[in-house]
């Protein structure tokens, strides 16, 4: 039984609400039950500097959660004076995701950033934090594609993410703190809109997960993967 | 003129959500306008080295901005290794006014962190800030009185807080931001309950202010407040 | 009664000694009773980067205290790794005030950089940096204009600065360290040769400041400032 | 074809060296092919702030590569002031994955801190390093049992790692450099001694990889382990 | 000949001023010509983590140089967030060689930190740091003496330093800036009173010096350090 | 009677072992005893900011001990975020001594960074470190001629180095980590194949030495580096 008594494949209620802040090309805030990452979309006319003179854009995340995001305050990473091994993770992970549907040459010279900001957290942030982006990064290069300031939509894919694991024994779907905190597996699963895998980051918190349950768990994300995109693209056809 | 149509002494439209977020002890959304900050009060038992022993308490903010919350990109603070010295100023002056309306001994020996992150910007955050800290901090003192965690509730003063410049010439009251970065002279005030000051920081940008300016500044600056204290007091009784 | 046994709208004995080191375009050393800081103006024929080929200047301020200019040893900054939120403030708290004597256009493309070093501290450090940095100021653009580097002097007025507070229950001038350790209002005060402001920045210290006070603090200010110009001024004509 | 002329399922020539330096409990050289991987167990008799008190040990990593130890130098991290995000997400990997064969309480209130510096990069630097870091770690924990230190062996299983991944179309064991840079997809993996998954971290650089290649690279991992397994248990047994 | 007319075994003026700032334990003045380094010695009733619960002190140097104590600015390590490799270099050196003549057990629990800093450089700050340092220092264990907070004094031996060096193809002492820009050897020497050694520090910069040349540096510093510590003494005879 | 049961003027058994790692232009491991130091010179086509465009080279070197390269773990200079005093210090050393055997003008436009990571430390490890770094230098320069990117090799010296030192009241030559810890004096050299000095650091620990001690310590490291320039030039034949 799951804490929140949903049942093993359940999804919590997922959201996108675009254009929740105003000055971005693109704004979205994605809720995965009570999680609520802000994901926004910035474009600029400049590239990093190894990649300048190639006629080609770069695609990258950035990733933090507010001091109070969680249930005890952890300390401001500004404060701090640096961003922790896990953000770095996370932030790494994020750009690679997105770039695997971005055609950068079509992007020119323009490097977009994705900042996905935890106003609250209850488990699964990097993978709302994706699949938010997403929408960002398609709201950004539609408006782009309508000012002409884009020839073509650089987007050649679509981006969902969700996590999955082992609590209590058993396989289940998009973890939250609750079950996140005292799960065995933990997987993280970033897929296309073909149902191929992108990034598959799975560790075993106390116990080695066989290769039973592993299929288990990429049953149980595809399906989560699919729900996600849908409503993704409900989001996406009524900007 | 004002851009924005206003009067001289129009406040923008001024709006505090309480629980805004969950987990924090307090949390609530400050808006004036388009300006938006998530101001969390956060409770630890615990205080700073250097006041440990003394049985008195501590309160302290912090403040960053969002990447885009501002209307081009600004870098992460946090990827950059450190705070800039504005963030700096805003946070040593949000702990400081908060202070002045707290009552440490009464806190005993806990720290009250005040987080104000700014969602989206267009001017006088730091203004926002602290208003909205106060709500943030008096929900939270509020509910460890309501759980007999404090035997007294440690406020024992209302503070908010506006900002006031001369723009074009003319005194006005609460600059957004397509004023406040044209401004001759921009001054931040801080007052208190009896409508006495708490912090003044004016400065001068271009032209020096005269003594007569100053006094019409601080007028529109003490109405301004007065109006900001009833809203916080409007959201204050709803929780 | 004043530990010092001064008026309240006694001055310490002010003092500027100019030349006091060789090899910057403007030294002056800065007394105002105990607390002694040399100001140096340097001047490079450089602008930071995104002021380049604009034809334009920049004048910028730093601060810092030797870590024994104090009653009890501080800390070394750069062995510490960085600028406490304090210093900053201070730094840019000079540069703005300097600025706005300086024709920038004027100035052309060149930099000059004020540092102010605490020898010794005894109150009221940073308003005896502004003072004596607008004389290190003024000499080096008197000696570039001297040499025909500069065709006119790009200074168009005057700046001094003084701090006032409520001591004791009652408004003083130029607080020294015994007073403004206990002091309920603090307030540093950067004027024109006017009369009109350049900065305010007054906080309450354990009590809120009525509009009254305020207002006798400001005319304290404007007399103290009134005297140190007259010093200023005096060493002006010397060098 | 392979680069190296090997066949898809084939290992490059692993080796272990015990006792490669003299200082630590245990030190290890680990070899694959042209990557060299000198790995230490240092064991302490303190752990983290955060642990101290329970009676419970702790086991982490720390990686860095020897500026000349790939192609064309790289930075020094510690003359950069700060380790990368991939530095720090393999070092984070490390200590993950030996943890999961470690009975921390058994360890008593000591770290075992595993060093893994690449003295030579041809690829699957991070397989190597966790490979040969369980061998270091059981040869320190196998003398600490000697010199009766420890009562019993802390460690209850085995760990090995290998790196798989679609070079060229095909699925393919033990990435060298001239692979890895171009391959399609990479895979690490994690596995104890009763082939369960321990961590597995996949990426699609390129193409993204369908269940069927999922399939074929964990067989292919799963083959790797399993004789890697056997060169740990031999040199092991000859300390 | 000497850019400044002075015969190879010329020292400079030097001169040590006594009680130049008012907080410090010990303060003095060093001026070696226009070399002039500010030296306090500060004495706090606790010692580093490491040393501590032995009954043991410390001595340690610190030093800095004002940005533009030089002849063109030089920026401020604070402000760069790190100390040069340079001034690292030579705080350790001061802290060696003061160490060298203090008796650290009868200090006690006390750490002594001796902060060099130059005000103005004119060639030779690390030799006149360290001869001004063991007067500030002897000044502070005077005092501590006085008033019965030390039983015995420390310092058990006398140091001072000085530096020679080849200057077009001639052993010269003290060298100034211009000498010391262009020398092609440079040595810096610290001594005791007995004459013996405790630190040399030789450096040939674009000719390797010989055996002879070597003896004929060392004669010229030992003369030099006899004379300077007569200065030292004298200075000492009058606090 | 030395520990290692050495006369006071033996080496201990010096070995160069010529291309250790293969992607360096030079690469060697420098063993003194049980002192191992691996040292590569690794070519790059550009210079510093401040030697742009003026035909000219660099030689520069990096320092580094792996964290268990010691008796006890020292902690990795890239976690903690800086490099002590001691490495740069040594760095810096290691730096100025090969340039004083190269033409920098010889070089070109280029860079030549030596880096010595110590892979297991028993004393000496920077004269290990400066002989081996010469070594890998001229195989590098060897190379780069042979293969006409450089006319002529740029080297124009040899260089070597070794410590010497007081143990128990003798003068010693190469002293392994038993005598440096206790050693009452200690002494870097580093000479050029005339018999000249290029360096000499001598540092006194506790007991200050005589100019009689000074001249034994001289010409027992003058003896040292002879024999070790032999086995330098023996490996370099073989290369």
């Amino acid at each position: 039984m799951r804490p929140s008594g949903r049942a093993a494949n359940d999804l919590r209620t997922v959201r996108f609400t675009a254009d929740f802040t105003r000055h971005a090309e693109g704004s979205v805030l994605a809720e995965f039950g009570d999680t609520r990452v802000l994901c926004t979309a910035s474009v600029e006319r400049r590239v990093p500097p190894w990649m300048r003179g190639q006629g080609s854009g770069w695609v990258t995340g950035e990733y933090g959660m507010l001091p109070r995001s969680t249930h005890t305050r952890s300390g401001r990473e500004a404060a701090r004076g640096k961003q922790s091994g896990r953000t770095q993770e996370i932030q790494r992970l994020i750009g690679r995701s997105l770039r695997a549907a971005t055609d950068l040459e079509a992007l020119g010279e323009r490097t977009v950033t994705l900042d996905c900001d935890v106003l609250q957290a209850d488990g699964g942030t990097r993978t709302a934090a994706i699949s938010g982006a997403f929408v960002a990064l398609s709201i950004a290069m539609k408006r782009l594609c309508a000012t002409r300031e884009l020839k073509r939509n650089p987007l050649h894919g679509q981006i969902a993410a969700v996590s999955v694991g082992i609590f209590d024994g058993t396989p289940v779907l998009d973890l939250d703190y609750a079950e996140d905190s005292s799960a065995e597996t933990d997987m993280n699963v970033v897929m296309n809109e073909a149902g191929h895998f992108i990034e598959v980051q799975g560790t075993a918190e106390g116990h080695a997960f066989s290769r039973a349950e592993f299929a288990t768990l990429l049953d149980l994300a595809t399906d989560g993967v699919s729900t996600i995109m849908a409503l993704q693209n409900a989001v996406l056809e009524s900007v």
